[in-house]
């Protein structure tokens, strides 16, 4: 069993188009023995976003805290600290923190994309 | 893209030997169409504790809130809010709340088992 403080996990700044202001960590991966699916948790500061896109996979997120938009290019809806979202394979989104502090989120996909 | 709040979700008591004062929600499962692992939100209360077991398939943990004990037979180790937890297929496992608050925490599962 590994047990460590997801603050403790090295931080990676992912190097996107349409990218700002996101911090990664890869909590629960290969290293770890993950074999099915990979855990990441993002920290987007107030103002920053994730790229608007789509992908084949499917994103599994729980919000930790704060507060933000999710988004596609024809809607938005408000995401906050609590809620589960569950992205389709082939669905675009996008995440932007809205509110004052960090817009934290854990989000899981599978390792065979 | 679907977004609701954990709470929202229907509470099951799962019904196993060794297990006590345990509720679940499977936040994001066959019915939001999850294809390859499944999201569900433990509460364990004060004194309760989920089976101490093991078998073939991985879990990926995050303690959301509250403290606790993972366990096996042979070791204890304390968890806290913000542990990321892997816990291997095969292994021995035990989550128990040792705090005075309950013990939250997401663990997935692969959905081929």
């Amino acid at each position: 069993m590994i047990i460590q403080h997801y603050k403790i996990v090295e931080e990676i700044i992912p190097e996107e188009q349409g990218i700002k202001d996101v911090k990664m960590r890869r909590v629960i991966a290969e290293k770890e023995g993950a074999k099915n699916f990979v855990m990441r948790i993002f920290e987007v500061a107030p103002g920053g976003y994730t790229p608007l896109h789509k992908h084949d996979w499917e994103h599994e997120v729980f919000v930790l805290s704060g507060s933000g938009i999710a988004a596609n290019t024809s809607a938005q809806r408000e995401i906050k600290s609590g809620d589960v979202i569950f992205v389709p394979g082939g669905e675009e989104h996008q995440f932007r923190n809205s509110g004052d502090g960090n817009l934290e989120f854990i989000c899981l996909i599978p390792m065979k994309k």
